[in-house]
């Protein structure tokens, strides 16, 4: 009997009208572990926007456009029905809901986040039933929660000790009056604590809870497994009680919680959540165990302050940009010379993953790395397939989006380059990308300014042409952390923190036409305190990513003579950065790639 | 004895700590009439940004910046002490009322906006004490209501009835269930009955408020007055029955309401209101006699449907702007044979509104005319005064800002024109200007964009420069109704409703450096639909303004090539629509200033 099968019989059983899973696991986290991917074990689809409901009668997939070609063919066969998201009238899960007039609704309530919560209390009357890990009874040979080795990260690169965040965290809590602060994003307890692990692809991250009260420390995390008799996660473990971190098992932290939260002193206590991040299990149990006086329910103060790198770090994003842009450049050079000659996409992308790897301090892959050719780069997402995927033939565009993580940094770029001649569309669609990455590079903008507007200015340019991508034009990226960090938000629709000095974000515009080709240019920029005058404050921005720019395929007339400009320049420091440390012949060749052209 | 004393011997009397007054009108206008000017009243101040404070024993009157030398000026000699807003650190009326420990609060609940009142309830305890027109009893020289003439507006000018109009507000009523809807903001009373007034300076506008159900309306209006025996009124009233509007006099409002809200069939009904323009007394009237699942607090459906013009009236403002184009290149040719000659900003000024008023379909002036040269266009918001202006010399730079209000459109322009040699410092001030004014112009956006976005896109070139203007880039404008209209607005802290074809606005990015000059190059735009293709919808905008840029201040290198041809084009249309209706001298004048440049 099917998994599907058995949970609807397991509703009707208990009276349940409908049951609602979301891909997410207890943290918000943007990658999942393999034990949470419960939408693909039970349906087949691997897309990474998925949800579902599952009735007594029916079952039914949400996904958006971006996955319609591969939810077709992932549940081929099935009897599970598909809605869209973000399609004119879309109908949403609680529409659905009310549709079947769905009265008794249950939830994994550790994998389904507050806001989710909230928005399908709002369909019925009777309470949420909550039922945590409710898959287990179905999932018989559901992965164990990851349990790798947990290390320190290296304080040379971090700029500041976990001491040091910690007393910088009371502080703020001292300020405020709260006596307990739940932090259970994984980037921000890496980052407080300065550790980090594999627990999450591309993410070098732990999966764990953290409680801090003004004393006290208590980090929930996987304190015994298979990985964990090793010595770094000793030591490391050892090195956060000094810092007065007790350690405690992950799966503690609801009934340490829960002991916590029922105590007669709770009553007179503090405590902030922030619950755009807090698991609705966990909501509840604060919500339920007590009065709402004693609950702060904000933002954390971690994501603004870890998006504001300090200058150790960027140095040390620095020199991640430089080690990176060595692998890119000989990655380009492999490709400018092996083009044609019968490799594939995925050949060309395990070429650079090799040479990423070889980086001393390298630590994974900070996302699955993006090699497609032609209409392959049409698609934003295009995940390359190790069986049949294009061969690189000596025409036409190629695009490669990857990066690393390293001891010393975390990188994410992308470059379209042309392999031999290219249509007059593929020429115009690259200089006009080009020319909005331009913009955004070369922008100034007051203080306080957003993301919208940079975003505005750098997509002018398409906009004229009436053309447009449906992306961000950038995402913050954390410093050996999250390639996807917020804020900054780069967006078209969106405000919300400013873009402050020292926020490491992606510049990365593109063009895609189905079916023919796409096109996106993308480097890391640090945001940076520029000049002050009478009209105030500045902001502007320094490019951080050391990869050349191909030339080859820039029509004359579009990109402006300053922009022209801050393109031979970029591509002349480049060169001069790289050149002694590449290989005499890459160098040779980079150094042809680099001359500059006349707008 | 002075009336701020005689108001503070009332209030220790009667136990209140804080009276609070607004320069406010019971609609939340834009310009008030005299009778509302009671901060000028009370404290000689004549900014239009003015709040006061008033407690037994102090008098602190609230401005912003902008009026820090005007302030100074107005208040000399008195005894009320200054605080401003928009500053860092600024104390606000809440702010000033915690320290003072104000418990009982007094306010004129008609010319207190909701969001006011709701903010001083914030601070205290007891329920504030509401005081309509309580400066009646100190005011013995109180201006009356003003009571104009009112008349119809031109329907061949509006494309739409009122009938038409008022119908198309009942589908919406009937959609959504409701029974009765309030309209106090006088604009919106003004476009959906299709009528007009001069009860208050430079808005074509009657002091009302519409009550509107699903068979009735009830239009309370000064009824009674000077000017109302005339034709013209009556007449319009007569009309106004025939569409089925009731007339009743504007002091009736309060106890109609009242009677209507608490009669039995009103506690199954459902009342719409709009809390951003309805005063606290009308408000607290509705929450007072109501229970809260009666009353639909809600933007008034009015303002965008009003915003986005027809075609008929699109072709009023075209033709409105056509008459205010030929008054505009008179005056300027005026201007470029009379600077040097012993002419003062307010002889100009005067000059200018003649040629409007010889216009046919004049009805006034949209705002004052600032007629503002060399240190005193420096100020964005310049009063040019009847007695001391400056004189015109033959150097350095003239800014005018002006308007008119038509029987087919309202308009509003400003130039900026050398009057002879200009500093490297103002000429170069001047082309960037004009480059944001065009960037604007030339912009592209998909079709949803807010004003955030097209303001970014202007400034973009002022911000690498490291320059910037406090004000908005533009406001939106109405059909022979107020020069300022929201939506749209377009500027950098801000997003409400997207830009909407039909949507007129303002183009005009400045410079302003004290003491030296000023610069705004203000044009108004029409927002249209533009292509749609694989990338979505796009608009663009379209120039209604008819009036030439003058190109001898302009540095070359600054303006792009296809910035050079817009301004050209633009000149060469300027000239080519509007020579055969200018003098023959003007005509030959504005050919040799319409002759193209190189960029």
């Amino acid at each position: 009997m099917s998994a599907i099968k058995q949970i609807r019989d397991y509703l009707a059983e208990n009276c349940i009208d409908a049951l609602v899973l979301y891909n997410s696991d207890p943290h918000e986290s943007e990658y999942l572990a393999p034990r949470y991917c419960s939408i693909e074990w039970l349906s087949g689809f691997k897309g990474e926007n998925a949800k579902m409901v599952i009735t007594p009668s029916r079952s039914v997939l949400w996904t958006d456009p971006r996955y319609e070609i591969q939810v077709a063919q992932d549940l081929a066969g099935s009897d599970i029905e598909v809605l869209m998201e973000r399609v004119p009238n879309a109908i949403s899960i609680p529409d659905f809901l009310k549709s079947v007039e769905a009265k008794t609704i249950a939830i994994d309530s550790l994998t389904t986040s507050v806001a989710a919560a909230l928005e399908l209390q709002d369909v019925t009357e009777n309470a949420l039933i909550c039922l945590p890990d409710f898959l287990d009874r179905f999932w018989k040979e559901r992965p164990a929660m990851p349990c790798k080795d947990i290390f320190e990260a290296d304080v040379r690169y971090m700029g500041e000790s976990r001491e040091e965040r910690l007393s910088w965290l009371r502080g703020i809590m001292e300020k405020e009056g709260t006596d307990y602060i739940l932090i259970s994003e994984l980037s921000e307890i890496a980052w407080l604590l300065n550790i980090r692990s594999s627990e999450i692809d591309y993410n070098p991250l732990a999966m764990a809870h953290l409680l801090v009260s003004l004393d006290d420390a208590y980090l929930y995390i996987r304190k015994i497994g298979k990985a964990h008799g090793e010595i770094t996660t000793a030591s490391t473990f050892a090195a956060l009680e000094q810092a007065g971190v007790s350690i405690y098992d992950y799966d503690e932290v609801t009934s340490v919680l829960s002991t916590l939260l029922s105590s007669p002193g709770a009553k007179t206590m503090k405590f902030r959540i922030d619950p755009s991040t807090t698991n609705y299990e966990i909501y509840r149990l604060f919500l339920e165990s007590l009065p709402e006086n004693c609950i702060v329910q904000a933002d954390s103060p971690i994501t603004v302050r870890k998006a504001c790198k300090n200058s150790v770090e960027i140095e040390a994003m620095k020199k991640a940009h430089f080690e990176d842009g060595i692998a890119m450049e000989k990655f380009l050079y492999w490709i400018d010379n092996n083009a044609g000659e019968g490799v594939t996409e995925y050949d060309a992308m395990q070429v650079l993953d090799e040479y990423r790897a070889e980086i001393e301090g390298y630590h994974s892959l900070s996302f699955g790395t993006i090699s497609a050719y032609g209409p392959s780069a049409a698609l934003p997402h295009y995940m390359t397939p190790a069986e049949g995927s294009l061969e690189l033939q000596r025409c036409g565009l190629y695009l490669v989006d990857s990066g690393g993580q390293y001891d010393f940094g975390t990188t994410d770029i992308t470059r379209t380059v042309p392999l031999g001649e290219c249509s007059q569309e593929e020429m115009l669609d690259y200089t006009l990308v080009l020319k909005a990455h331009i913009r955004c590079a070369m922008a100034v903008l007051p203080a306080g300014s957003f993301g919208i507007q940079l975003d505005a200015i750098s997509r002018d340019c398409l906009w004229r042409a009436r053309k447009n991508f449906f992306h961000g034009l950038g995402h913050g990226v954390g410093m050996f952390l999250g390639v996807h960090e917020c804020p900054p938000n780069v967006r078209s629709r969106f405000i919300d923190s400013p873009m402050l000095p020292g926020m490491i974000f992606s510049d990365e515009p593109g063009i895609y036409v189905q079916g023919s080709h796409g096109i996106r240019h993308e480097n890391l920029l640090l945001c940076t305190q520029d000049e002050t005058n009478d009209y105030g404050s500045f902001i502007s921005f320094e490019t951080l990513t050391l990869c050349h720019f191909d030339t080859r395929a820039i029509v004359p007339g579009i990109l402006s003579s300053e922009e022209t400009e801050w393109l031979n320049q970029y591509n002349a420091t480049v060169y001069n950065s790289l050149k002694d440390s590449l290989p005499q012949e890459v160098a040779d060749w980079l150094y042809d790639m680099t001359q500059p052209i006349e707008c």
